[in-house]
């Protein structure tokens, strides 16, 4: 029974000092980066009404949801599993800018199920969004704050995924399929399966080029998915050329800020294609089959808080940052502690306290307490004086 | 229905830009403080298995705990209410060390039902913990820490509230009461219920001069407490001796380091008295009913964990903090954003990256953006040069 009290829950996980200072550290640089980029931090509460964590969002997230009974208010309240509805919130809400709003968050987020990093089920979500902008360069613009996250982070070799959801939306529209039939063909397109996706074409009975283009588009991906889209998509409507045509120019726009970074299209990847409108995007590394961050454009998503307006952002995992970048930026070697005796004299706290107020850190020695090994210096009187000398390294 | 979406549970707060910006810097310079000190931050998982996160804890903390099913295990998990024990099973199970160890930690715990500042139920906890050091100077380590802490919030009037659980403890074994007898007595000696105290000795049937020992600590509070308990208490056992010997060490040895501190002895306060076992404290400001910080010894947190071994430290609410220290330590004026256009020139960017990397905060002008009323500087090309000209402060 002892031997239980040590277990976590599968995908919960405490953290030890050494990865904890690392954790605070990408923390801060990460908070100072989108500060020095514009984008206020706000905090989201841990826990919520659920349907205000729900509302607008998809039944993917709900299964995803710790659920909870509030003995104050006799309500169903969920842990938050993805702050991105929140924040859409709190957007709408407290702020009555006109003006693009950016807002970046970064907290906890629990989850029923894993789909994260390493089987996690408590990321520390990390993000930020632009509301009030619908143009290219917002796109752009977070898509490159993703970026600079991961360079932060010292991850450099990043390519990015990207497509477009009103390809597959406008191209289900052209076809009149029925909301369970644009589900069926959507689950069965995320897993690229072929077979599957001729068979629904032929239950559908869609007319043969509708099918065509529905059943190409699991091969719309690669370098140069888009220019093969122009042929294999030339008879869909209106709606998915200017889909086509949006994606195509945040590709330029991007390349213009970014001409070193590979781009994969891929018109068939759907991430949060239930409430996603427009731009979808994830960032990899190579050999790492999990996407690292991921975002696009999502402007409905403040509609159900009363103001819908154009919306688009990224989020990522700090742990899985770290995880990632493992030994690419090792902090600076600080100085190991000081030890400082039991002892009240007023010039010595001075002395103390002057040390601290420097970043360096400072134990007072207890008494009984034994040398601690990782010392490097320690503070004694000599001559009169309190004077950093070097510690004695005790025996192994 | 859309107004519901608004709303938020009772004592669950969204935090805004200018007051998550405050939090921040708090924060920082709260762990900043705690690690020149030698404090390891730690982060204890937000869930836990509820048996691990209840152990050794009090029924309190039971009933202040949100329960959740783990559907991976199928086991009952419980959100942390309160991150001490967690810290201590951290102790026992990863560190080898015999030397004192000095850890902190710093993160939101929620709570059933508000104990807490200003009815909140998601409080900011933050904490610092000594192991595996019994004298009366880690006492007084922690002490002096919690009011740093006080002091680096802005707080500089708080006074302490000082007593020891040993006394009562003592005193309840000496009458022989049994564990019911004791916990009906303790609830009223906290609401310092006099008539009801001398029923419940009464009813008891114990001998006068236990039962008078058990009375007069009701009374003994205030400055000249200890003093006035030699005498009330002088019938009383030689561990109840030996907790106000303690406790009057512990205030000498606080009056050494910090002579203008006002302390007052409540010999009748028991925070935690379920897991306490030594010397407890609390903070106050004047004109505020309830505490901002406390702690206490508590030796034993760590058998049930495999480890028993002395164990000291106090916590407090960040978010209490900054509401008690409103208007004390205003934050240094910061410089405005600066406006720079959307364009890739690298010279541009260029200065974009150095005003950044030296904390400024920069706006990448989104194409139909209006000007913001809060930028105070704005990048322009004069003469070949990216120069900084001061913003035209749009009509109101």
């Amino acid at each position: 029974m002892n031997d239980e009290r040590w277990l976590l829950p599968a995908g919960i996980d405490e953290v030890l000092p050494s990865e904890a200072a690392e954790l605070e550290r990408l923390r801060r640089a990460l908070l100072d980066l989108y500060a020095t980029w514009g984008y206020e931090l706000v905090i989201p509460p841990f826990i919520d009404y659920l349907e205000s964590l729900l509302t607008g969002t998809g039944h993917d997230l709900d299964l995803k949801t710790f659920k909870l009974t509030d003995q104050v208010s006799g309500r169903l309240l969920g842990v938050r599993a993805d702050m991105t509805p929140q924040v859409a919130r709190i957007d709408a809400h407290h702020f009555r800018r006109e003006a693009p709003n950016r807002l970046c968050y970064l907290g906890t987020v629990l989850q029923t199920r894993s789909d994260g990093f390493a089987g996690s089920r408590s990321p520390m979500q990390i993000g930020a969004e632009i509301y009030g902008h619908d143009g290219v360069e917002s796109d752009v613009e977070v898509l490159r704050l993703l970026l600079a996250t991961l360079r932060t982070a010292g991850i450099d070799n990043a390519y990015i995924d990207l497509g477009h959801v009103g390809v597959f939306r406008g191209l289900a529209r052209q076809a009149g399929l029925d909301r369970t039939q644009e589900m069926a063909l959507f689950e069965a397109l995320q897993r690229k399966a072929g077979a599957e996706i001729e068979l629904l074409i032929g239950q559908f009975d869609l007319p043969a080029d509708i099918g065509a283009m529905l059943l190409g588009l699991a091969d719309l991906n690669g370098e140069d998915a888009l220019e093969r889209a122009r042929t294999v998509l030339s008879n869909a409507d209106a709606a998915v050329q200017a889909a086509l045509a949006r994606l195509q120019a945040v590709a330029n726009e991007t390349r213009r800020w970014q001409p070193e970074l590979p781009i994969h299209f891929d018109l068939a990847e759907l991430r949060g294609y239930t409430y996603k409108t427009g731009v979808v995007f994830a960032a990899f590394v190579p050999g790492w089959g999990l996407e690292i961050g991921r975002g696009g454009r999502y402007d409905d998503i403040g509609r159900v808080f009363g103001r819908a307006r154009p919306a688009v952002g990224f989020s990522s995992d700090v742990k899985g940052l770290i995880a990632l970048a493992n030994g690419a930026s090792p902090p600076a070697d600080a100085p190991g502690p000081v030890l400082a005796p039991w002892d009240v004299d007023p010039r010595l706290q001075a002395v103390v306290d002057a040390l601290r107020a420097g970043g360096r850190c400072v134990i007072r020695e207890l008494p009984g307490e034994a040398p601690s090994q990782t010392c490097s210096e320690r503070l004694e009187l000599v001559d009169g004086q309190w004077q950093l000398c070097p510690c004695a390294v005790p025996d192994a």
